[in-house]
């Protein structure tokens, strides 16, 4: 049935340029950011494809391109419409594109665009992987559903089903930090976009979604909220008292090539400590991170990495380099290269080869934190700011342990955490099996929140991303079913008993229940399966006949089981059983 | 003390010029937006004010707007300084603008703005009020924090104690949305512009935040959610099964001039019912919004007003008005216009005067809806378009009853709500007092779905904002307490039992608690004020001696009562006591 368009086949110039060519000329996104590779199909009734069709269908949602393509594909093209339109207009049902061109008449054929399923379903293209790991162009309706008018690459629609399981990681997370006593504030989407010049330059101001408003501000729409909380820790000075603890979920903006876990709109909850220098502040900041991670049922399958800069700097220093922010920069990129290329890029910044050994044996130290530093303790140099440094972190190991979470931390003297504003503790969460790229990261950011007032504020905090942490948890079959779930749905058997219907809802809603009645006037049946798709627990039957004797019909919609059970105790009964 | 600046008094061009062109020269926002008089004090020692001081103190956070005015304001100005920089500069305290002031050398001079009493508040500007109804230009920290960047018009930051209040009522308008089976969805905050002009034309978009992103795409920061979620209807219409009942919560963006009650950056709750003519959609869309105001314990404060365009449009062309779309514009200028001008309003569209007052008749129907239901039925003309439209009426009153929120709702005929795209019901929540302006309103609108894409889907819902409400509630004094809560402060009496102080913590946060320990190492005295602070109901004090009894302390902080409990029974005692 399929005939795939490989890289030079039929399509003049072949099918990378074809796409681009396509895609420039009619405004779509490159699909080639999507990773992997993406194919055209052109098929024909018995696997037969016409050089010269006399019609060409193309999905709904797609006709621009469909077209553009359907031009390179074939020698001549008749007319091109969409499935649903050929089928309308020929009078035939429609439900499969695939039946429909088998049906269709000779000089008929179709296109369509196929991903390899695991594309598919990493960008939530895919609803119907169709065999051989492909799926259709249809699929990408929820991107493209009219043809005018989509959403933005890189911004998502979030239905109930998916949302509720989002919903469930946000609560566990927001909840966590309510515990540690982290407060919730909230904070403009949309700021002057000096704020950020700041902080960062005009680096990140490249990737930000910023425009002049009407009148005539340059504004940005926030891509962090660390400079909007400094902002704001300056301006209160005076009146916060300390610690000032903080935390806020909402979405961030960047103009970035979409990649998989890198959309252009994206929540973080970003938790802080502000104006306390102690390690205890540090300890409370990863104690959080980590219990977190034990609510969502993950503890087991998470490592924080810690290191202190102050320690590393202070240990480079005693070796003898005095360019720690250059060596520190080669040290940040030490994962990334090998031996030697590590060893090159510490000669590059000046370290000569025996220093760059010991370099290189520092920061290879690495373990459970407890160990570690006993290890380290005994092997560091007896120089004040290393014991200091030394000493800081044993009493940050202390208090992790305090917390219960020594177990899940590891000191690693090779985390740097770029160098953009950290100034003590760095720590990034990993998936233990070493799969996943980094869940999260943060630190102590003492010097930052001076930038932005009169007033030096000590920091530490971290700004939580969900998208690694939703894959971690996918894998470890622990992701939030995407699902909506209701207590009770009350089905009246007809519309003279609605009104009871809705009373009886309204008592269950008093109880804290969510619950549906019929707003459509349907049959039970229907109801009946209407209240499977939304998974109640329970439907609650009002017949006449039931209600003549004050009761209905109470069913468990797991089991099937159904029972009578007095109006006078209903509510009590069901709020009970679903306790 | 005080020698407040009238308009032509001493400054240059009088104090509104001056103001003015301080504003437009150092880039400020126009002060006279804010509606109610502002005006400028300048202060000396002993009231007398030097027309040639030596230096002259600012309010941080407004130097440049302060050194401007000081040069408008004195014949000669020395120094210009911020109060706090005066003070340590001079080594002397700072705790009041004034007394500063009054300690000062002679030749120094202070100036800060004063605005009404009722202005501040209304802003958010003041936090002070004194002497006067005046409040100090200090409390413009928040908008001006530094010399360099704020925080832009119309846009809050809102800190921890504020944001426990607004989290209250949003976490009402949410449970209650949830209790009638209403589903979160999310939606992106930035959608193609064109998304915009399906439905509301260019007027809107002269009022939204629009701009074209880095890939050169026409893109608004969401005005409003319903044509993304007729968007998303659209596109999964094979999908959804119907009823669909979506809500949400977040933030929309619009470009109007700030008022009290409309600001750039506001939340909105969208409640929604997808998929379903019924009357019973419509009755249980004004029962979720009656019950909102009913769990934020104001039931008895609110109105809602309800009609259907399709009775008011049946009755008119009883009436013999064929023109209803332009007499409905009208009718829905009803309230604001005299008797007079309503007639005269309704000539210009060529209803001649006797047709004039049996429209001024009819739209003057209005009352509880049982009662006016019947007296509708009684006096409506026998067609068969009239007919099915008071029958619906009917329906929805009987329905409205069985909810238990018929007594909340008044059947108004002169309620229109514009003619943008409602299609049957429209209905709009009052203040019962009649002081407030509407606090929200909405309807049925089943044409506008099928406007973004290929199916007709009927829809009926609200739009709750939150100013009204939130002034009502204020008013009512039901708004949720402006101050964040703690469960419990736990205050370790030296550092040496911190790591006991951590241990209980967390114990008390696994079992749901909101627990703080100290991050600071400070002393008793300290901890005890601070964990006042934070409105913590109980605070541990954890010493030596009471741990070597297995004992921590347990302080009710409300009465101060102290009593010892064992470390084994603790967790268990303190959820109980707070339960």
């Amino acid at each position: 049935m399929e005939e795939l368009l490989a890289d030079d086949d039929r399509c003049l110039g072949g099918f990378a340029e074809t796409v681009t060519t396509a895609m420039a000329e009619y405004g779509y996104e490159r699909v080639d950011a999507l990773g992997d590779p993406v194919q055209w199909a052109a098929m024909g009734r018995d696997g037969a494809v016409p050089a010269a069709p006399t019609s060409v269908l193309v999905p709904s949602g797609f006709q621009r391109l469909g077209r553009a393509l359907a031009g390179r594909s074939f020698e001549r093209v008749g007319r091109v419409e969409t499935y649903a339109g050929y089928a309308q207009r020929t009078q035939v049902p429609f439900e499969d594109e695939e039946q429909l061109l088998a049906d269709a008449p000779e000089g008929v054929a179709g296109i369509y665009m196929t991903v390899s399923g695991s594309t598919a379903a990493e960008y939530g293209l895919g609803v119907e992987p169709v065999d051989g790991g492909v799926s259709r162009l249809g699929v990408f309706e929820t991107e493209t559903m009219t043809d005018e008018i989509t959403s933005l690459k890189g911004f998502y629609d979030r239905y109930a089903d998916e949302f509720a399981s989002w919903r469930s990681v946000i609560d566990t997370v927001e909840s966590t930090a309510r515990e540690f006593g982290f407060r919730e504030v909230n904070t403009p989407a949309v700021e002057r976009t000096e704020l950020y010049r700041v902080k960062s330059g005009e680096e990140l101001l490249d990737q930000t979604y910023s425009f002049e408003d009407r009148g005539d501000r340059e504004v940005t729409l926030t891509p962090e909220q660390t400079p909007t909380r400094a902002r704001m820790v300056q301006s209160r000075r005076q009146a916060l008292s300390t610690p000032i603890k903080w935390f806020d979920t909402s979405k961030r903006w960047r103009y970035e090539q979409v990649q998989k876990g890198r959309d252009r709109e994206f929540f973080q909850t970003d938790i802080d400590i502000f104006g306390v220098e102690s390690v205890a502040a540090d300890a409370e900041i990863v104690a959080c991170a980590a219990r977190i991670y034990e609510k969502l049922g993950v503890r087991d399958r998470v490592d924080f990495l810690l290191n202190d800069r102050r320690l590393l700097e202070a240990m480079l220093r005693a070796e003898g380099v005095d360019n720690t922010t250059q060596v520190m920069q080669v040290v940040d990129d030490k994962e990334k290269l090998t031996r030697p290329e590590f060893h090159e890029a510490l000669a590059n910044v000046g370290v000569d080869g025996e220093t760059a050994e010991r370099v290189d044996e520092l920061t290879s130290i690495a373990g459970p934190i407890g160990e570690t530093v006993e290890e380290l303790a005994e092997r560091a140099p007896d120089d004040e700011a290393t014991r200091e440094a030394v000493e800081r972190i044993e009493t940050l190991a202390d208090r992790l342990a305090a917390y219960g979470v020594a177990d899940v931390c590891r000191l690693d003297l090779s985390i740097v955490r770029g160098l953009a504003y950290y100034t003590g503790l760095v720590f990034e969460a990993f998936d233990s099996e070493g799969e996943l790229r980094a869940l999260f990261g943060g630190g102590r950011y003492d010097d930052l929140v001076g930038l932005f007032g009169d007033r030096e504020v000590p920091a530490v905090g971290f700004a939580f991303g969900y998208s690694p942490t939703r894959e971690l948890l996918q894998r470890e079959g622990k992701l939030p079913p995407e699902t909506v779930t209701t207590d009770v749905y009350v089905a009246p058997v007809s519309e003279s008993v609605a009104p009871e219907a809705v009373d009886i809802a309204g008592d269950l809603r008093e109880a804290g229940l969510t619950v549906e009645t019929d707003l459509t006037g349907r049959g039970l049946g229907d109801q009946l399966s209407y209240a499977d798709g939304i998974a109640a627990s329970r439907t609650l039957i009002v017949g006449e006949r039931d209600l003549a004797n004050d009761e209905v019909t109470v069913r468990d919609m797991a089991t099937g089981d159904e029972r009578q059970v007095a109006l006078s105790t209903l509510t009590e009964s069901v709020v009970d059983e679903l306790a």
